[in-house]
């Protein structure tokens, strides 16, 4: 929720959100400004939040927000200063809401605001290579290197002493210091999250960005997507081979190494100094501890504990699989 | 065999193709016109055809063709009307006449016909980023965009509304409305298919195109081959993520869900609802049913039927992949 | 150690590179000139080498180097006209000193060299689409094509009848005849090759180069990166399909065929006429023998000897993988 990127569109009416959805009238302040739309956690008074699963009742609970998206079962946990607007079908109803405020978030058309950057400001800052293009609210820092075809789209800001390769393409990013990105890689586009519908599939919003911290390297051909409500990071010094996938929301740790051709699927967090084989393929949702290691071409399907260290598909003790296999 | 593009050559004269095949005096009508080369079943009279294996003997028995490359063993399974053209290796030699009949579709060299989109007609019609580059033969409907640096090269029909992004390579492709591709991919580009031959392989021609369907989306750095002798087809409403690899000839229904890194292999056929998770694979010339889910990494290698849930390499029943694994 | 572009920054001062080493006095020569930093076989007098493993002993005794990088444990199997210089990491200080000889072979930043063709000798001998460039120290071959936005950058030559297509990245790689690369490729960037280091990792020198032999074809999205000490190797007539990782110092055989989205770890040896199925996964510094066949989807973790077929992960017999999953 912390995308410093997308403009917000509010504050909304409270009847704009409602006449939106399609609901009826079960809500009273009618008038009333909404500032923006928040998880259970961040959310605050005048906020509107959303409320899908029981895992989150504990925050339900405490939500400060003023009205909460939500169903017919759920509503009750809710606390008392949180009005319910009771939907179908609590995501698609949020994702149409959050698009309503970040009315930019859901597609990823080329960017048309992007300039050569020789006719730019960063013309005598940068070295920069041939067709290099430069979008809006775009800050690049000291000593950085930018290689031919690369295009910078709106909303990235790059830190000191980075070296961006050739035919990369880069948007909704905040890039730190001393980071290398290869060449071919396209990051910060939209996840590959929508809610399916028969002949037409509904795009979620993606408010989230990359955030690529400090001394890191990713290979050539590497698709990063930004996330949808929270960040896609990648963490201090860590090193992506090439070819590599890193979905949505996925959080990678500090010192950590993965090989080429891994796939990481939404939303799991990597923790620090792990290391990962080449195709290893990682499902969406897990938690992967600090100081595991991961054998090359594993399928992880589920929580792995700290300092494990695993093989195979459904990956396993890696004394166990490699015993299995003798 | 339905491709708008390539132009074919014929009629050619019989005794042309058989001396272009060094074929010795087995053949009697030799001034004769042959129109084109097709399939057994979509032949007509004065086509000629080929006829390689068991599998196709009710077809062979059907066929319109006048002529039809087979062996000595096939020969007598053919329709009375079809004179057999005797070769020592039927798929070498039908790419061989394929390649008489459409010189261009074998090699794709890039399209040296291309002009800057600013000048050609569509400079007005579409919205377009930098160096963009147009071939011949292209159409494109009404309220396009298409990103930076994006090749549509020739033989390309783009419907309306549709988003390609930057930095693609598009050619002998049929795009409907409503299509949306990303960054990065090449799309109709020939199929891994060629004969193996000491010191120089033999690649055989590929006369079909792409075929994406209204609504589509396709994920960055894809890589979608055209046909060889049939289509290739997405299927309606279909989603790939990013890093997915479609082979030549391969048919995806409509409204399936692909993740990210899935690779499938030549002309297999992939039904609708289908859902693939991550860096799955699909072996070639396989029959994937309606309804399917297959689990992400899972390696199929055979035909599965409508509705079934599987994971594995091979894959089989999720239920006693998710048991033997516990 | 083969390389032919790399220039070679010696003679260095033996002082220089102890002072660089931070070393204490444990040298006598101290004003020696050292020529280049080569394996403990083709060194020669004159020169420095490394020591690391006690696998070389038998290279060890026999080394004609004059100076060699080792440790306490190995000195003593050195050859008596070779002068140790004992470190801590063997590896890590072999890698610096090769940085101190070498100094372009570590980092990968965009080529700032390159002219557009069109203002180079090429202009005229080349077929070139859109937007090519050239770096230094290039040649290219008669009757050569090179595709739109493709960067050839410094270190290239390229054979005779080559078919370079649209938007990829080549340096320090040598092309021989007749090859085919198609389309958004990276070849002979350096490879994932670092010493971790907390907070920020130690990258390797890569003064390999990549070689592709007569008659290969690199399918769309490779990445093949170069070598580290000795060279990446795609040997004559060997195809390779869409999204291909080969990580450095692998060599491939002759006649062999590749599949898509088929990962290649570093160091390993493949043989002639092998034929390797689509997402197969090869760990590195292994050993596949000639006329292997992999199915697709395999992981491959350790050597294959000559003629065998082999499927399943880890990759075994394909017989008993099938048998032991029917």
């Amino acid at each position: 929720m912390s995308n410093p990127f997308f403009k917000n569109n509010g504050p909304l009416k409270l009847s704009e959100i409602i006449k939106f959805l399609k609901l009826n009238n079960h809500v009273i302040n009618y008038d009333q400004d909404i500032n923006d739309i928040k998880d259970l956690l961040s959310s605050k008074q005048n906020d509107i939040t959303f409320f899908h699963s029981k895992k989150y009742v504990d925050f339900a609970k405490k939500t400060k927000a003023s009205f909460c998206i939500t169903n017919e079962v759920l509503k009750n946990e809710l606390s008392k200063s949180c009005t319910a607007i009771i939907v179908d079908n609590v995501l698609v109803s949020t994702s149409q809401v959050t698009s309503l405020f970040y009315p930019d978030s859901t597609d990823d058309d080329f960017d048309e605001t992007v300039n050569i950057i020789n006719e730019t400001k960063f013309k005598s800052k940068v070295s920069y290579g041939k067709n290099v293009l430069i979008g809006k609210n775009v800050s690049i820092g000291s000593d950085c290197k930018i290689g031919h075809n690369t295009i910078i789209e709106k909303n990235v800001v790059i830190g000191d002493n980075c070296s961006i390769g050739s035919n990369n393409i880069v948007r909704n990013t905040l890039i730190k210091n001393n980071v290398k990105i290869l060449d071919n890689c396209v990051i910060g586009k939209h996840g590959f999250g929508f809610f399916p519908n028969k002949n037409k599939n509904i795009r979620y919003p993606h408010i989230g960005i990359v955030l690529i911290e400090d001394n890191c390297e990713i290979g050539c051909g590497a698709t990063i997507d930004r996330g949808s409500m929270s960040n896609t990071i990648i963490g201090k010094n860590t090193y992506l081979d090439n070819q590599i996938h890193v979905a949505h929301n996925v959080q990678i740790g500090e010192n950590s190494i993965i090989a080429g051709q891994v796939g990481i699927a939404g939303s799991s967090i990597i923790g620090n100094n792990v290391k990962i084989g080449g195709q290893a393929g990682i499902s969406g949702h897990l938690k992967i501890g600090n100081n595991v290691e991961i054998g090359g071409g594993s399928g992880v399907i589920k929580d792995i504990p700290d300092g494990m260290k695993v093989m195979g598909y459904p990956a396993k003790n890696i004394r166990g699989f490699l015993r299995d296999n003798k």
